[in-house]
């Protein structure tokens, strides 16, 4: 039987796309499901009582396993596919990337996505109106404040949480390049961020996160541009 | 040179309360810091940019390390000291103990913590003034959701992620032992997670935690009852 590795995801939803890069960059194969997460589609609930995603079932251990959430399915992969390492050996740079995943997966989630992916996209799907200009221009001082925040840890490190590409770049890129589809990040007012950016963007594995389309949305002009 | 570890932890603080259950479960020793972290103390902010708990400083490895946040500090605490493990071996039980701490720390926290305990906590500490009834309703609506879905997982095993104590164990009753002290928990009304929880209170583990007490704020009457 072939290897069969399905990642249940959005292409808007950071989580999800955190996970499409952490596979991508330790080469491992996968088919994707589009799932509205909005609707809460009971397939997906059975998968994830939660109701969220990511959601990835995989085959490869030699058992069916079910993972759900972007944090637990980095922690497996780490685990089940250690020949490329996606954080550091060393327990400093360890701790240090998985506090700037965390970072992004709540202090972010909740003071930009909250508000950004929320009131233009969330809301639209589900029929719930228009966006809220307060709130979007909240999300955008929230976005202002973290990007200056990496900013200021890139001015002694070319990676997020040390010296070399790892999940706390993933985990950050996954997040700003939802934001970014949305033309809601002002790249010129961080260069240090718009650096680190582009060099992320350069990776083979970020090639299908820039290709991505949500039908009726195109992405901001400057979106899958390496050079912007 | 004594080996020192300090926790930055507040005694009602969910996440705190996991990393203290953790360390005692591992019989690591530990000194603690009470951080008013409403106040944003500087001290704390270099510790941990995001300004949240816990913060554990370990010079146990060797090197002083400073870990943030309950979940990274669980991994690394799995890691340095995997003598008693807190996770599973098998990886299907480790995915869903995972999957149920990260239950905690992003839904749980969202629809109960971010009601009852900013409500009655939080709201206090800042003076923003008298709980919101609403608000209370609400949160303690949610609250009785969960309890029904960690009823239901309880059918069919002892622990929340398989048939032994975990992660998931700790988590769980990190995040409801806080409700409990404030009496929010229906206990009556969900008997698989009383029994459960009844097992959990008697842990030598737990001893810290149920002799917590706030200044000014008493505990409901069975918060430290082990036959409640």
């Amino acid at each position: 039987m072939a290897l069969m590795r399905i990642l249940h995801h959005w292409p808007l939803d950071p989580f999800s796309r955190e996970i499409r890069l952490a596979l991508a960059e330790k080469a491992l194969e996968f088919e994707t499901r589009i799932e509205k997460v909005w609707s809460r589609p009971e397939p997906l609930l059975a998968l994830n009582p939660a109701g969220t995603l990511p959601v990835l079932i995989d085959d490869g251990a030699g058992v069916r396993l079910t993972v759900c959430e972007a944090g637990p399915i980095a922690e497996y992969l780490e685990e089940a596919y250690p020949a490329t390492p996606l954080l550091p050996k060393n327990p400093a740079e360890r701790a240090e990337a998985r506090r700037i995943a965390n970072w992004f997966a709540r202090k972010y989630d909740g003071e930009v996505n909250a508000y950004l992916l929320h009131e233009k996209l969330e809301k639209g799907a589900q029929g719930l109106g228009a966006p809220d200009p307060k709130a979007l221009r909240a999300g955008r001082d929230h976005l202002k404040w973290h990007l200056e925040y990496l900013a200021g840890l890139l001015e002694n490190r070319d990676g997020l949480a040390g010296p070399r590409y790892c999940l706390a770049d993933i985990s950050a890129a996954a997040h700003l390049s939802c934001a970014d589809y949305l033309g809601d990040v002002p790249w010129d007012q961080f260069e240090p961020a718009r650096t680190w950016y582009a060099r992320i963007k350069c990776r083979p594995a970020f090639r299908a996160i820039l290709a991505d389309r949500l039908p009726g949305l195109d992405p901001a002009s400057h979106y899958a541009d390496l050079d912007f």
